[in-house]
């Protein structure tokens, strides 16, 4: 792990970019954060973009800060910078394709857009808990929030130093993450705003439903897919102060 | 409205037993309300059962006044010792001998068996608005919260000094209860219990989807009627304080 840049901003938060095997990323420490006082940690999932992205993952983070935690994200694989994969953009021309003649988006496209990018993803995201853990300053546990919600699943499964997720309905889920999701054990808040027009609700509701955990709370809204109201990111928060924390 | 008995809890809540038009009801109060600091009000809703609902009640109540709000009570028609109604508990019959037989549930037993009940509720829960409102140091806005969700839905859209509503999915909806929710505009949260025995979760669904009103949230968790988790509880608390306060 490479820090590349680093500002403190108004609010005493630090801001460090990084790249870590060539991938870039941010992470954000709050001010009370010392090596005699580590705080936990939060990964910020986001769709793939990172430049687009960072003005919300900066107000999330920031927002957790204030909390008392440290949050970091990497870019995805495919995405920003990062080397497209020909198959995937295959099925990402496929889906549109398939959107554009209005035709219902079948399950081979969903894998093939899908699957290839939470393989490769999860292990950077471990990677990445690797170098953040052995930082000063950062400690478990640690929660992972936001899409794509099948990267959420997988890392709740496979990783245990994931202890709780927030995770955001809203992509394309393959139908062996269903199968995967009642292996998930960690407790989960689940946001789905109602009205997405990218979302199929009902998969949202299925996939909720096939969650093996026993502490699990879906918050839906109205709204399209960036419409998550001030209430919702302020009851993702307090399920991370109530779960990491204390 | 004849107060029958008072006691200042030790928490400094007023709780008084009344009658209106005969109809027992208990109301509370925070120690802070009086004439000149008037508090918002919140409507208790519940299945019927005055005594034996108390104790939850006066929790929530309790929890209210914490919070700055009276809360306030009535048994309900055919429930405690009010006179039963023959029809509705025909209808009673026929829903258990259904449920023995292992058989769906017809949408004729529902109709008979909540229409009416919301019917004859609903203007008693406004008569009580206006003895409650009358009163020194309660004052609106007003917000209904719990079950029979039938009657908050038609309190809702019929009495306009109710602003604010928590609805507890749990029970059998009529159909013409759908169309009435399309008619609903105040803010509203909904606690869905996930796993509810008693309760059909996609008419509970298709109900929240119906509601017209522009902010509306779903907040669903793990386990049965009565296992409504604390945060949801907290949660459904600061909904209040939002729309009733300040």
């Amino acid at each position: 792990m490479r820090f590349t840049s680093e500002q403190r901003l108004d609010d005493g938060v630090l801001e460090r970019d990084f790249t870590l095997g060539g991938i870039p990323g941010v992470l954000w420490t709050p001010a009370s954060a010392s090596p005699s006082a580590p705080v936990p940690l939060i990964l910020l999932g986001h769709p793939g973009g990172l430049d687009r992205m960072r003005p919300r993952l900066a107000a999330r983070a920031r927002h957790s800060a204030a909390e008392g935690f440290a949050s970091a994200t990497v870019e995805l694989p495919g995405s920003g910078e990062r080397p497209r994969s020909a198959d995937v953009e295959q099925a990402r021309a496929d889906l549109r394709r398939a959107l554009e003649a209005g035709e219902p988006v079948s399950d081979d496209i969903v894998d093939r857009l899908v699957l290839p990018l939470v393989d490769r993803a999860v292990p950077e995201w471990r990677t990445l808990l690797d170098a953040l853990l052995a930082l000063p300053g950062i400690d478990g546990p640690v929660g992972y929030s936001g899409g794509v919600i099948s990267i959420g699943v997988r890392l709740a499964v496979v990783e245990p130093r994931v202890s709780a997720a927030v995770l955001f309905a809203g992509s394309y889920v393959p139908r062996i993450m269903f199968e995967e999701a009642r292996q998930v054990t960690v407790p989960l808040h689940v946001l789905l705003q109602w009205d997405d027009e990218g979302n199929d609700r009902q998969a949202a509701l299925d996939l909720f439903d096939a969650f093996g955990s026993k502490e699990k709370t879906l918050n839906a809204n109205m709204g399209g897919h960036t419409g998550v109201p001030e209430h919702a990111g302020e009851a993702a928060a307090r399920f991370f102060t109530r779960h990491l924390k204390g």
